[in-house]
């Protein structure tokens, strides 16, 4: 099933660049990305191009067995039994995916899905006074913990890791806190693993040909997510589909939405001259999502001085702070609505006798007739008025199995874009910049 | 007391001409631009360029009288004694600064300071399923309400302001229901204030010379954040010692810290052709200032096809997604760091016999010292290997006191910088573009 589309309509000379291709006509000025798009395709699923071994997520979806599901599906459930919280220690890639689809999936204005326990995230900055709040919200809260990280050596995590494993100890004593802690980490090295082993963890594994920023899919979001109550069975078979759908050695340029994703944006970028993208949503519930599309966009991108910088924004919401400088601004941008056809609670506007506010016109409508309409006004103004051009990719439906689709939409997208503007795009050298300078002044 | 200062050390070429300004010595390619900001400052203090009709906010904390403040604090403690849960309704202006300043004081992992009521968001999208949750929340939770609007017709916040009245109404009963309702409007006109009035419901006045992003310090701020349990008197007081330093008609160029960071930026701007300006964090609770930020440069300085696109970033978390990007992709930026030197409570990384992860040469130490490190190490890594000039702004401490400072001298940096670009500072017609389409499409 196909829970999601592109809308070139708002895509300004692009735009319709890409309403030919989706026609199946090939506008000559795309010709030259055409090629790039269908090397970098080549480069995918041959693996024959610098990065080639962190290439492990293209299949990912496909391999994923229903045994390995259930297992961690089973750990799960004896970790919700027993936590009112469930500290995930983390960051990066490490991070960002349980949260994106977490934020997406539960309530807004509580802490928890139904009768799942509370995330927490740790190890994910270096706040002292966050850490202490959380040592002591723990003291009298029934917890369970996850940490992941591939080498155990990741100052965030290890220093947070630290902290809590003597705060659990401590608390439960070694052999209960032994129960209480699943590491993911490399399946046989590092710091971590030799800990794991050591203490009889239930350890799962983050393969080593899967970086960090394409790691969702792997126990590295699943067991975290289950624990959380999200249905990772409905997710995988989501980036399943979607990956049938996109790992094809010859592009079909009218239907590949990952290709048609990869073009427009390399048009926009390397012909059109635009520096950021801007990744826009009507629904905060997709925060996180685009939190995660930055690292992995950015990560992938952004080196050797090249890239769109991606950046978001939340709408209306920031149309109210943001909007005029995307209006009326410098012209960097292009900007890519992550947009949602339906909401799952009703709410009408209700009438009022003496309308002083002037809202009878939408009286008897739902929020999301007036939200819907507050978007296509944006698009329309950013777009049309603004010169900025927009793209809309379409969900309709906000679910795991949605989520799924999306997520392996935008990994499959980012390796072709990657590839096609000539970087590497599963490396990251510049994020040791700032560890190296810091250890040096930690005097490591 | 002063509690801030900038730091021009990691600012490069810009950060040692500014380093040359604060000496006395005036670079001479800096003097076309200091006569502009010389003149921007006249058109602040005198009112004689356009927006002079906002320039409410220049004097406004000097002439906030005890009187008012108690009078607000008097009617949050009325508030505060009945509300488990405060609901402020408002977007944009009525929004941010209130946000931005409780996210700061407020504990990081509690929804509310301690012993005050749980602020909630209203008005502030148009989410459904968000509003289904808070409608359903407040079934069963004692609550009361402002409703934060100059004219009483901004589309997302009437129309919660409707469901929410009706709510409370229907809860409450109309009698108690106007004792639970503050009105936050016009002083004589428009659909709120006229409401109010029929209503008799308490009003605080939005003034006519303070556009919704310079606000926060009148009642639009003041009143939410005294039900949330913030010391208003020490936040203004903060703001009038920067006011009191700030509004001279001669800038002290080697003291005026508003002049000098509208100088700084408008040189990147203007003679380096930066297009981003990064402002960036090392603890969680900057988060809502940089958002409030974004609106008080984006709004003033985004028209014309001008100005530094304003953008966000919460470290060491987005190192570990942006640090690529911001490190070596396209050379977009220059990077402001909220810094601060001290936190409140106390967390030390604990030793460990086995030491696996490494991490025992920072035994003994303090998060916080760590945090501080990453710092100054991202510092030294964005701008001397990745050429990113950075600004810091050091606080020495997270207090009512030191953010009403920081308010107000982001405020008057941003009008001197605005009129320096040479565009009115104090208007945003690009805001209503989308209103305009998406009232069309409504059928208004």
């Amino acid at each position: 099933m196909e829970v999601f589309r592109l809308d070139f309509g708002f895509g300004l000379q692009a735009g319709k660049m890409l309403a030919e291709v989706v026609e199946g006509n090939f506008p000559e000025a795309l010709l030259p990305l055409k090629e790039k798009i269908e090397q970098a395709n080549k480069n995918l699923l041959e693996g024959t191009a610098p990065g080639s071994d962190f290439l492990g997520w293209v299949n990912l979806p496909a391999e994923i067995t229903d045994a390995s599901l259930q297992e961690i599906l089973a750990k799960a459930e004896e970790f919700r039994a027993k936590s009112q919280v469930f500290v995930c220690v983390g960051i990066g890639g490490s991070y960002l995916g349980t949260r994106a689809v977490l934020e997406a999936l539960k309530p807004q204005l509580s802490a928890a899905k139904k009768g799942s326990p509370t995330v927490i995230y740790a190890g994910h900055h270096l706040s002292e006074d966050y850490t202490h709040e959380l040592l002591e919200l723990l003291d009298n809260t029934d917890y369970t913990l996850c940490v992941i990280s591939k080498s155990g050596t990741t100052t965030e995590p290890a220093v947070a890791f630290r902290l809590l494993r003597a705060h659990m100890e401590k608390k439960y004593g070694k052999g209960e806190a032994r129960k209480r802690i699943v590491a993911i980490t490399d399946k046989a090295k590092g710091a971590l693993k030799t800990l794991a082993d050591e203490e009889g963890y239930t350890t799962y594994v983050v393969p080593d040909n899967v970086g960090g920023r394409y790691s969702v899919l792997t126990p590295v979001g699943l067991f975290p997510l289950a624990v959380a109550g999200v249905n990772i069975t409905d997710l995988v078979a989501g980036a399943k589909d979607k990956c049938r759908k996109l790992t094809s050695a010859q592009i079909d340029w009218t239907r590949h939405s990952g290709a048609q994703y990869a073009l427009y944006r390399q048009y926009l970028y390397s012909v059109e001259g635009k520096k950021v993208e801007l990744m826009v949503n009507f629904d905060p519930r997709f925060f996180y999502l685009s939190e995660w599309w930055k690292q992995l966009y950015g990560e992938s991108e952004g080196k050797q001085h090249k890239g769109l910088f991606p950046s978001s924004a939340g709408f209306t919401t920031d149309l109210h702070s943001l909007g005029q400088y995307i209006q009326d601004g410098e012209r960097l941008f292009l900007e890519t609505v992550l947009s949602l056809d339906n909401c799952d609670k009703h709410v009408e506007i209700p009438s009022d006798e003496s309308n002083l506010d002037g809202m009878n016109f939408v009286a008897g409508k739902r929020l999301s007739y007036v939200n819907a309409k507050a978007e296509e006004g944006t698009c329309l103004a950013h777009s049309e008025e603004g010169g900025v051009p927009v793209l809309r990719i379409q969900l309709s439906q906000l679910n795991e199995y949605a989520i799924g689709q999306l997520i392996y939409f935008f990994e499959y997208a980012c390796g072709l874009s990657g590839y096609a503007m000539d970087v590497n795009p599963f490396d990251q050298p510049g994020v040791e910049a700032y560890k190296k300078n810091m250890f040096r002044l930690l005097g490591k």
